[in-house]
Order: structure tokens, then C-alpha cells, then sequence
């Protein structure tokens, strides 16, 4: 997707403004063209917040309608049929589009449910999720009287185009949607950082494939260089992070048994802020290891 | 298998002693028989010395014979035809009954190339491993010369009496052979041990299933009221022990976050000593564990 | 003090029974008296139940007698003119006969203080304590009403008086009056106990010196052979145990930084419960360790 | 001291240059005559490249007057008759102007015997060193032959020059003369960085008086705002870091006992490297902690 910046849509014409930001919202340009005359914006923030109040003050059957544009989640019916290139993204990045026997039906399950009770498509913002929470957020929501779900559905368009606007538009100040996931491996054995260690982050599911999501290895202060989740929303879930540790000891020639006792060390925990820093460590030597959420 | 004490077995006639301790090495009587005139023994310890010096200062066509006189390991076709109950309840006890194909396969190409090479069976202490060390002793000693691979043999078949007369003799001294796997579960945030924490032992495999050899649930002092692995040897193997954390502390109404930061927390190890004991405690809070070979 | 067996005290004439138990409550030998009709006890617990009992049911100006006839704590003049035996080591125990001059002025000021409010000497039962917390529990017990004061000065009478029976009598039970410091220190750079290293338990003063109250030397489990303390209450107080670790690696020619990066680790703590069982581990490499309230 | 830039340093005339120089080299001008011819300098690097390599290329007549130049350390006569500014505050950094008289006493004793034996002023750079590591470094020296002692007091000087050096002259690059102590409190018990702790650095001294220096505050990540050494070699030495931990937590209405288990916890360790970053971090709960070497 090209990129535009914020003094760009500033200067734009009113129709150009609406045309560059037509799918910040699916399907719903008049979002657009009520805050046109608004401009300038001084910043991505203020750009956002009025796109928000727009949404949010519209008459209860037209946030009908904007709820109605969305497509269901996993469908594949409506993935043949076309989805807008944003949708599409957003449902691959959490994995849709390779769906096991037992998460499709279990998605379609929900997606029923939901229609049935509500009469409207279960809204979610994909990217701060894993497919194992929405099918936990969706059985939660499941749970709610009709009006909480209007107005979670309106509130999950807003962070949906909260994430597309930032794709889209470069600006001085950013929106808060990202959060970042790190690591770092101390070697308490030698009193240095560990450099070295190839780390792998899985994404767990419960009923389909885990899959890993990223690997890296770590450079001479012990971190990766890259954080492994970064530039994007954490996805709310269960992970385990692996490092290979018996492989480091045994290059550094450290008095070992035969097998290791510690080889590959898996360290399983989950994510429930997207937009938080989690900081997970590990310390460790040939015979022990720790680690806790950090900063 | 009914058990006889070692009194008994040092006032019995020298044809009901050796009938006792028929079995203790495979089809071979004849050692039984060389030791019978030095009774009385003043323990278990001095009657398993003098089976293994018979053994091992037996001619080296003896020690052959003796040698050939074991089955090829996990070997349907003589599994078929019937194993000695001792032996059958060895190989059972290392999961060689349920080997899954890919095992099954290993399996058969190391025993044949075992015996292309050495023209013996591949003899081990089965008790004394999991299906994975198993395979993995067989590569490293397919790279032996034949020499020593004739005295690992008679090594391993002294381990596998030593296991079989502890079995059988009730004496007032004990055979080392049995190891001892424990752990402890310390909640850090509360400053005492964490009890009714469910904890599962799985012994894992590279080419098959891994599978849950232990379940328990801690009890007042953090502790299992059994040891994971005791009353044998530890099998040489990769475990990793799982403690369901997050369990615990929802029933204390900890503050946490949803989904738990920690939850189910896996603790992956190595065994290298059979006859050792291996302490894994694990220290907790919502937000941090450690872990370390302990004592 | 010579000890008894409580089968000797149920058999005993009844003066004999009060003269054996006379100092079990200073000065007061009509508790006995009034329990050696209940004779035979089952067992130890009994004997101090009924005790306890007597003092407790005795009328409020005999308990009030019973409480004048103990010293005040620290006297110079009393302890000059002569205290029982008893007292006299149980305030030596806590330091009391060696205080430094801002201790004796402490304890000079609270002990009026607590005479002028109450018209009763200051009670505790010192064994339970160390000469900071005795100072401390005078400031909280200050601050109570007199008829509190009244039924902790009998609490603590008893408490004395059961660690008093549990010096004297011989029985097959035991009076729940002990508890237990005791220290473990796993090595995580070798991922064994560390054996040989010395071990210093100071317990720490706010006003005069901190003494040093056991020194033990780790076996090769890595313990200490006796608990740091044992077979007595754990007084109330402040400590640092402190570990010779720095020689312990020299001596291993473990690679260390000069001056090593740890070489006397103090861990500092408080014990709140005299009955309890603390266990402060150290898990030490050179360059990492940790401790908890483990049990 | 005022300080100049390197660029003007490099344009002034010769004489200017060596007057601004004059004591970057204790009483010896001669240096900064032969360099002056030099200029321009890329760096500060470079220049103090040029500075050393004048001293070392010396005559070893001209390095003796050099190293005779220097005072001796913490010698009374000396500094009442009076020192350069910069021997003076050097000296004082490490406490030598407030030594107790055990710490007097030791190095009067070194400096005769120094002086004794090898008929030269023992020079070190003492920025670099608390006063335990210089009484140290003298006992080890002392064992040297004359030779090194001639080779260790110039590198000494390179050191000495090097500080004053990054003290005087601004420039774009920096010499790698500072090192770092930082720390960082994980609160285990909570899952966050522990803001509002108090923690004091403690320089321990064996035969004098150990001394604060440094007192700060964590902040909101848990750390402090400034490093607790930095912008400076770090003293070779042993240092204490006290966390007053108790009070973060009665704050925080922790269930803790009474008095709680841990309340100012003390880490003690060694620094043995003045260029380096020592991270040294607290991860605590109200029942243990730990701490490592970090990066």
C-alpha cells in the first residue's frame, strides 16, 4: 500500500482526502467526507479522534449499516466472493486463511451463534488477536445483551481503523497501537550476556497447529536485534518462546551431562495487553534458568 | 514374580537356589550353578559381586554364548515367538511394545546394522532408558570396534541382573539401582509451598508420541507424596514436567491478567544418571518462575 | 538442670510433684498443687494443658500475684539481688545481660514507663525473642488498655512456662515449642550442592552490637548438619546469614573476576513466627544468586 | 576547571597549547611541547595517542623524573605543603583526604616500603580505585621487580592523563575512560517495575569507615533516573546496594508478616573493571529475591 502524509491530506482536495482515506473504514467513505472540512489536522491523533467522533455520533442505523459492511470472520464463502485488500491482510496476519478442520468449524459455529443472536457480523480488530482468543472474545461477546454488542462492535471498528491509519498516513506523532515483545538471555555460568542463541517464538493453538511466528538469534548483548514482535499490535494469546541452550554450552565447551540436562528451554506464557511492552528474559546456566515479565 | 529371601536362598538346596535364580541372566543357569558353593552370602550386594565375577571371568566363548542368549531389542517376530516374562516386561517398561512406525523402523535398522557389524545382539539395559537413549546408545556404539563393544555387552547384562536380583531378593542391604525424580513447587508470592498444584511427567520422543508417565497433585509441603520416579532407574531420556499454575492462583483470587501471564508452565530436562537422584523444584509467582537442579 | 520423666512426676508423691515443677511458673508453686490431683497425664501436652488451665481459672488477684512475682526485664538491681535460675538464663539468651548502654537506657525507659501505666512488671517470654523485637513488642504493648495487658502478661506466663516443661520433662510427646532456621546452598554453576562453605548467622541490633549467633560449615549435600537453630523457639528478630562463596569458587579455580563479583553474600531477613519453620536456600554461581522463604 | 575545545586547542599557539596542557601530565610540560608540532588533531583519541607515545619514547632518565614527580598517596606532609588541584581531587575522590587511622596507618606503612624498595613514589591512577583496591594494588606491586614497577607507574600516568585529559578537552569523540552502575527493580510479585524505592550505594572499606555514595529513587521503570556511577571510571572495589523493600510494599498493602521477611535487602558485590557497565538488578517478591550480573 502507498504511503501518504498527514501534510498531503491536509492540502488535498476534499475529494482526494476522501478517496486516500476511503478504506480506513470498510466500506463507509462518508466517514471520510465528514471530517474533510475539519483539516488541517495538527496531528495523526487529532486526525484519528475525528474520525472516531464521526463514528461515534452517527444515528444508531447508520452504525447499523457501517457494522453491516463488515464481512464475517473466516468465511470462506465471502474470502472467494472478495474481501477488501485490508480485510484480507488482517484475517491472514492472525491466520484465517489456514484455518485446521477444528478451527474452521469451530469459527463457523461461532459466526452462526453470533448472526442468530444478534442479527449482525462479529466485529473483532484481527491483529491484536491470535486465532485462539478470538474464539475466546467471540464466546465471551456471545455472552452480552445486543446493545453492549453495538457499541463493542463500533469500538472494535475504531481500533480496526486506528491500525489502517497508521499504516497509511506518516505524520510527526503516532497513534498508540503497537506493542513490542523482547527478549534476552543472560548467562549467569559466565557472568555475560548470551550471545548466539537461536530463539524461536511459537504461537500456541489449542485446536489447530501452533506455528511459529519468529526466529531470531541473539546478538553480542544478548538480545535480538529486531524485537520479536514489534511495529504492530501484540497479538492477545499463548506463546511459547524456545532457546537453544544446550547447543550454546556445548560450543563454549561448559562441563555438561550427556544428555544436557537443560537443552532446549521452552518458556510458555501469554499475552493480554496488544499494546504493552512484555519483556521476557531468560537467565540461565547449565543447570537452572529463570525468567519474568520485565520492562 | 514372587520373591524369596536371601536367607532362604543361602539355606535352600543348590538345585532350588539355582532354580530361583534362573532367570536373572538370561537362559543361562550355569551361573547360578558356579556360585551356589559360596553361600552363605552376607547380603545382596556380595551375592549380585559373585554372579558378575562368574560372568566376567567366564571364557570368551562363554561370555558369547551368554551374549547370543538375549533377544534383539523391540523385534516383533521374537516378540511373537515369546521373550522371557523378564525380559518382555523390560522392553514394556520402555514403551518397546508401542513403538510407533518411524520407531519401528529405527528400530530394525540399527539392530541390523548392529548385528551386520558385531554378529551379536545389541544388548542394553533397557530399564535404564527411554526409547530415544535407546537408539541414541545404539549410534554411538555401531561406532565401536568389536572388542569393546563384547565387554559393553557383558556390562549391560550385569545392569540388567543387578535390576532382575533386586526384584527377586528380599535382603536387609539394597542393590544402587534405583534412581529417584522429585519436585517442589514454592509460591514466592505467598512465601509457602504451593499445594494441590497438579503436576504431569511426560517422557518425551523424537520419532514417536510423547507420553504422560507421571501424574500428581502437590500436597501441603509443595511436594508429590510419592517421588515422580522412584523404587527404579531414571530412564536416560528428555522429560519435560508441567504444573498448572494458573489453576492455583485463580483459586487464591490472584490478581492476574486474562489470559494468565503464566498458566500451564512447562519445566523441560534431561536424565543422563539412572541412579541418580534428580530434584526440579519450581519457584512461582504469577509473574516469574526458576527452576535448577536441586538435591 | 536435671530432667525428669513424666512417668516418674505421675508416680511421684504429690510434694515431690510440686517440688519438681516448682519453677515451671516463677514463684508459684500452687499451680502445681493444684494440678497434681489430675495425675496420671497421657502425655506432656496434657500436663501443660492442665497448667494452663489452673493459671488461667485462678481469680484475678491471684493471677495478678502471679504476675508481680516476675522480675522486669534487663534490671540491673534485681538482677543484682538475684533472679531464679530460670530467668536468669532465659534473659542471658536474648542478650539481656550484655546490652549496650543505648539498650540498657531503652529498656530502663519502657520498663517504667510500662510500670507507671500498668502497676505490673513488663512480661514476655523472652526465649521467643531477640532484644529488637522485645524492645518493639514493649512499644506495641504500651499502647494497650490494662486489661489486655492483663491477659497477654498471662499468654506469655504461659509460653515460658511451656518451654520451662519442655526443658524439664522427659515425655513421648513433644510440646509444639520449637522451631527451625536451617539454609541449603546449591551450587548452579556445577548443578550440585556446594559442600565446605562457611556459614555465619548474625543476628542484627538497632541499637547495640549484632552478634554472631551460629557458624556451621555446609556438608556435601550442601546443608548445614544442625538446623542454625533448633530445639528452641526462633526469637523474634532481624538476621543476615552470610556465605563464604567467594572462597568456595577460588578454591574450585572457577573463573572469577579479581576482586571476585561475589564473594560474601549477606541475606538479610526477619523471623516473625518462633514456632515456625524457615528455610533461607541460597542458589549461587558466581556472578547470580537467590534466596526464599522456602520450607 | 574551565574547560576548551579541541578545536581551539588545535589553532592556539604553542604556547597557549602547552599552558592548557600543562597539567595533563603532573608538573611535566615538556609533553605537550613535543606533541604541539602535531596538531591538528583528528580527536581526542589522537591527541592523547600522541601524549603517550611521547612519554613512552622518553629517556628512561626523563620517565624517572616523571614518576618523580608525583606525590606520594595520602601523605599528610605532602599534601599540607600542597598538591597540583588535580592530584588533590583526585586523591580526594577516593577518600584518601578522610582515611581512618588503621587506613593511615596502612599507607604509611606501603608508601615507605614502596619508596623502600624501589626508591620511586608508588603512582596509580586513583579515580580508578576505592581506598581498599589501592591498598591492594600497593601489596601486590610490592612483589614486583623494579623494572615492572617503572613500566606500571607509566601506564599509570597514561591513565591519570587520559582522565584529566577527558576532563579538560571537548571534543566530538570521547576516550573510553567512564564506566557504569546501574541497577533496576523488577517487582515479581505484582508483574511490574517497582517505582518509589529507595536505594543506597555503599562503598565498604575494610579497615576504615564504608561511605554512601550514592542515594536515589526508582523511577516509574524501575530504575534510577541517573546511573549510581557513571560519567567516571567505577572504583575497583566492594560496594553494597541497599533496597528498602519493605516499606515499597506495606505502601502497597502486601500481606506481609510481621516484622516482614525482608526489608532492606543488601546485595554486595565486587567491581573489578572501572571501564565497564556493571548492571546489577533487583527481581523481588515479599518472600525472596535474586539478583545477576546483567548488561
Amino acid at each position: 500500500m502507498s504511503r501518504i502524509t498527514l501534510s498531503d491530506l491536509n492540502t488535498a482536495s476534499a475529494a482526494d482526502f476522501v478517496a486516500a482515506l476511503a478504506n480506513v473504514v470498510e466500506y463507509s467513505p462518508w466517514i471520510a467526507e465528514q471530517v474533510a472540512g475539519q483539516r488541517p489536522f495538527a496531528g495523526i491523533n487529532d486526525l484519528y479522534a475525528a474520525l472516531k467522533a464521526a463514528i461515534q455520533s452517527a444515528e444508531p442505523d447508520v452504525q447499523l449499516a457501517l457494522i453491516r459492511a463488515h464481512p464475517d470472520l473466516a468465511d470462506k464463502t465471502q474470502r472467494a466472493a472478495g474481501l477488501t485488500v485490508e480485510s484480507n491482510e488482517e484475517q491472514n496476519s492472525a491466520g484465517l486463511d489456514r484455518l485446521s478442520d477444528a478451527e474452521y468449524a469451530a469459527f463457523e459455529r461461532v459466526n452462526n451463534a453470533y448472526r442468530d443472536k444478534f442479527g449482525i457480523p462479529y466485529i473483532v480488530c484481527v491483529r491484536r488477536h491470535s486465532k485462539d482468543s478470538i474464539l475466546r472474545d467471540f464466546e465471551t461477546r456471545l455472552r452480552n445483551i445486543a446493545k453492549t454488542e453495538t457499541r463493542r462492535a463500533i469500538e472494535e471498528i475504531g481500533r480496526i481503523s486506528a491500525l489502517r491509519l497508521d499504516q497509511l498516513v506518516i505524520a510527526d506523532d503516532r497513534l498508540k497501537v503497537h506493542g513490542r515483545l523482547s527478549t534476552h538471555v543472560l548467562d549467569n555460568h559466565s557472568g555475560k550476556p548470551a550471545p548466539g542463541i537461536a530463539v524461536e517464538l511459537v504461537e500456541l493453538a489449542s485446536l489447530g497447529e501452533s506455528r511459529v511466528i519468529a526466529r531470531a538469534v541473539t546478538n553480542d548483548d544478548g538480545r535480538t536485534d529486531q524485537p520479536l514482535i514489534g511495529g504492530r499490535p501484540l497479538p492477545i494469546g499463548r506463546y511459547e518462546l524456545k532457546f537453544s541452550v544446550g547447543k550454546y554450552y556445548a560450543e563454549r565447551n561448559v562441563s555438561m551431562s550427556d544428555p544436557p540436562f537443560l537443552d532446549e528451554i521452552p518458556l510458555r506464557f501469554a499475552i493480554s495487553e496488544p499494546e504493552g511492552h512484555y519483556h521476557v528474559p531468560l537467565l540461565v546456566t547449565p543447570w537452572s534458568y529463570s525468567t519474568y515479565r520485565g520492562s
